[in-house]
């Protein structure tokens, strides 16, 4: 099963990598990653998307919560999670089939923040399967670039009351 | 200085905590990490951003490249780089100051992604500048949770021609 891992740390070097280490060290799978800080410049979200085993994610998460910088581990559960991810992606793309990009991006909601003679690059946020939908429009335009976050999330907080 | 690194690796477990340990051993101080798929899926981009020394920079990233599960690294400069990042805020609001709150997100070009009887959710895409700044608009609302993707970047293909 998948889950999205929470970890908020104190922003001391090293321990990024003690967590990281912690879920690959079990060869936890890791999809994505994304650590900024929080409303608390000394304090930094990780916020991991992970495939595997529920109990051996038990343990890493016992793991993750003994290290002296981590502050609260939480899994968040997808369905009561508000989860985004953003994407800046490069299409060739001529003034002949420039209109049929920018038609796509109108359409997700992306906006256009560089144009040269022959790319248009992009830049989608939404969830990740608003984002993998306009990918697969975009391939047939051939993707020369493109950088993607990883899943951000918070719990929502309408489905809790 | 600050610096936007991005590496490319084929996806196998560990090789994000390599990549990471490398940096956090020098004592580098990571400000942001984002690691995604990109538009192969079997290769991951990982975009941090860190401030320190350039010549032992240099060396770090001389020592990333020599991982068997490194494809690329590059350091991405700021002026010649499309720099984004995503952030969902959750800030204190009832029904007498959502209004405001509603207001500052339309400035800033945010999205209400969630609502309850006492808070607001909005999720917003831009500069880290432009981050910063709805933040501390938000600031007097009081947030409540905040989650910050970290920087990714693509090299701006108009400023190339």
């Amino acid at each position: 099963m998948r889950h999205i891992i929470s970890v908020l740390v104190r922003n001391h070097p090293g321990v990024l990598s003690h967590v990281v280490g912690l879920f690959t060290r079990r060869s936890y799978n890791i999809e994505s990653l994304a650590a900024g800080v929080t409303e608390h410049p000394e304090i930094t979200r990780i916020t991991i998307v992970v495939t595997g085993d529920e109990h051996v994610l038990d343990q890493v998460m016992k793991q993750v919560n003994k290290l002296v910088d981590v502050l609260k581990v939480g899994d968040l559960k997808y369905r009561q999670a508000i989860t985004r991810e953003l994407a800046i992606i490069t299409v060739k793309a001529g003034p002949k089939s420039r209109h049929e990009v920018i038609e796509i991006a109108n359409v997700f909601g992306a906006k256009v923040v560089d144009m040269s003679e022959d790319t248009i690059t992009l830049e989608l946020s939404g969830t990740e399967r608003a984002l993998q939908n306009m990918v697969r429009l975009l391939n047939p335009f051939s993707i020369e670039e493109m950088a993607r976050t990883g899943t951000i999330a918070l719990s929502m907080k309408s489905s809790e009351q």
